[in-house]
């Protein structure tokens, strides 16, 4: 093989590798995910990584189709799922029977998405969903607020601030039709979600070039303006749509407290529409106090029909997904990742050649008391054992030679203070498992 | 879009979905593989589903080029994963400096092959592998052991019993070379590997007609049969590389058993090859006392050059694969896996529509307690919600009323048995996480 050419390693564009030092907080990531989605009920399922494509084809927005991967297979057309979203619509009209409702799913997988590649942006990322399939309750409301809240809390932005923008959809819906405007809702939607961008002024124009008077644009943007709920209720009075949408907010907001969310991590945003056309009632967006700019990190929503164009059930259903990938570059750019590149704890130095059932055995002593523990595979220096140990990141590691062997102890070096301890060994994963 | 033509719901021929059920075991079985792979400091990575075409054609079998997906993607011809290996094989060609050496990673993540479908053959199934590279060290052939030990006593399979296959190509290779076989050892190794299925008779035959003489075929039959090292020591008795072949065996077995394996479940097996020209080691296969005909659930071995096609770095490694899918259905068949379909262990009861603060603050409490906790969304009837509850596999349902809220207690109903237990919420976590 070697007199062949060289083939270069190298990944397509738009794909990237995980090294250990960014896989292990991917994984601590993902793992904080599921256990607080497993928390509160949700359940994992998994779908494929194709699907024909006529399932996936149209179902998101003009973009993903043009981005979608697809192919011919023998006769068949398939192509790779572009979100978990549709995956779920086709699985729960396929198994409906079989599921009951309320149906509460988790899924953590990749997606992929034939971007035009560019900075922060991959043709492959992880997606980390959480949706409720059946229930039109309050109840899933609030529980997809808490589950966000405390997802970010595990993640560690407790103390570094996040905060959850809620609104409901069926609030400017309400304005719109109390203005006369709901059969533009689409346009007018469109102008509004500029307004971080541009502005209330530009907005204001934008409206006026759609054919709105001063004072229906004036109301859309005094509504979108509006972060308090008794400010609020005035702009929508007398249109039982809106009024409707404006006490559910409030049972939203005063259960999701009730429910243990800390109040001033809530603010209500009417302004944020999400997608336009899909959303029909709650959305949420979560930003990092620290990093706005980078935009939402968590958004969802409920939606009043999930699988409409694969079965004649209706399937309402509220959930949202955790952008896991812009989450860790994020982190990373907080510095919130430590750079270690090893899952173990200890190093055990492979010091004397002829002890090598004594160290084998002493890694399985450490494993079976809860210690990820690695064996130096060879009788090298010292010096370089201990090299490689502090390169990966171990915390310590762990020396014995014929003087501790006839002493029955072990030397416990800490790799970030240089200090050694003399210990028995069933004395290390004390030492190990308490914080240092 | 009611009045479209719905689309049918269903997965292409060869995949399929994974329902809570089933998908909570998969889960759980991919957390222990994780768990015991970091246990000895194997670190986690992932690779792109997509890889270059030519990165990955050539690599595995003829089998495995004619079932790759691939397709042109603009310019590009690109593949989805046939294996973790290939993969890896570009991956430490294109870090190699970075990582430095040895370098122990695990991967657990979807590879795709266009089989044709049948029973127990899909196009898309999870690998769980782990490898050393760059160390010809016998602390990682031990490892591979004491690894692969740990995983299926992890898995819960040291009372059922399961038996780690071991052999040593070179012992082979040793007496190929003594009987002067050496430049015919694939088609040897070949009518070897059917030994299993036709038996030594028809082995013996197919070896006459490749022209063995009757010593040389019983000879090589002979070894194939020894489980026994001092019996295997004479048959390769005098050729060097026969000679250091066995001498790594024991070496090999006397190290995993120090290491902490059980010597009952380890077992000489010098008939095992695994795809002939690949692996240059040490081999092992694990199989499943009770159910020995689903073949090897977890194999692999030392190789002596990774990544000989993209760089001209000698890269020996050695690792293992578990089979979780395959494993996944042997445990069903096994009845080893309850049919839970909620990782939650509380269902809250939604009895008292008035009270909804009250429940959605106990959930908070139970969770924080570390007891997953789910609220049922609507207040409907209570014989509802409890078919609900038995449904999904929930171990308890928590009912709080009007009398237990005047009291400051719950009844925690235990779903199992029928009883209940009259409870402060506090004590709550402490009946859930005792063993009932």
């Amino acid at each position: 093989m070697s007199k062949q050419e060289l083939i270069q390693a190298r990944t397509p564009p738009g794909f990237r590798d995980y090294l250990p030092e960014t896989m292990l907080h991917r994984e601590r990531l993902m793992g904080v995910a599921r256990e607080v989605y497993r928390s509160f009920g949700f359940s994992p399922i998994d779908t494929p990584a194709l699907e024909y494509f006529e399932v996936l084809a149209g179902k998101g927005s003009e973009e993903t189709d043009r981005q979608m991967f697809n192919f011919q297979q023998g006769k068949r057309h398939v192509a790779m799922r572009f979100d978990l979203t549709v995956p779920l619509a086709r699985f729960v009209a396929q198994y409906a029977g079989q599921l009951g409702l309320p149906f509460k799913r988790y899924q953590i997988a990749p997606v992929w998405r034939g971007e035009r590649p560019q900075r922060g942006r991959y043709r492959e990322f992880i997606q980390c969903d959480f949706d409720t399939i059946g229930s039109t309750s309050v109840v899933s409301d609030i529980e997809m607020i808490q589950v966000v809240h405390q997802l970010f809390c595990a993640l560690g932005f407790a103390e570094r601030g996040f905060t959850i923008r809620v609104n409901n959809r069926e609030v400017l819906s309400g304005l719109l039709e109390k203005q006369g405007l709901l059969d533009q809702s689409t346009v007018v939607l469109r102008a509004l979600d500029k307004l971080p961008k541009i502005g209330a002024e530009e907005v204001a124009k934008e409206m006026a070039g759609l054919g709105l008077s001063t004072e229906q644009a004036a109301s859309v943007l005094a509504l979108a303006d509006c972060n308090n709920l008794d400010e609020l209720a005035p702009l929508v009075a007398g249109n039982e749509r809106g009024e409707a949408g404006v006490a559910r907010l409030r049972q939203i907001i005063d259960g999701a407290i009730a429910g243990g969310v800390a109040p001033e991590r809530l603010q209500l945003d009417v302004s944020i529409a999400r997608g336009l056309d899909y959303y029909t009632g709650v959305i949420i967006e979560t930003f990092l106090n620290e990093l706005p700019g980078i935009g939402s990190v968590c958004s969802g929503g409920r939606y009043d029909n999930l699988a409409g164009l694969y079965t004649k059930q209706h399937l309402p259903g509220i959930g949202a997904s955790l952008g896991l990938d812009r989450l860790l570059a994020a982190m990373e750019e907080l510095e919130m990742l430590d750079p270690v590149k090893t899952p173990a704890d200890i190093l055990i130095v492979y010091f004397d050649k002829d002890r090598l059932a004594d160290y084998l055995a002493m890694g399985d002593t450490l494993r079976a008391a809860g210690v990820a523990t690695e064996l130096y595979p060879d009788p090298k220096k010292i010096g370089q054992q201990l090299k490689y140990a502090d390169q990966r990141g171990f915390r310590f590691a762990l020396i014995a030679g014929g003087t501790e062997f006839e002493a029955g102890v072990v030397q416990l070096k800490n790799l970030a203070t240089g200090e050694s301890q003399e210990l028995k060994l069933e004395e290390v994963p004390v030492v190990c498992q308490s914080k240092d």
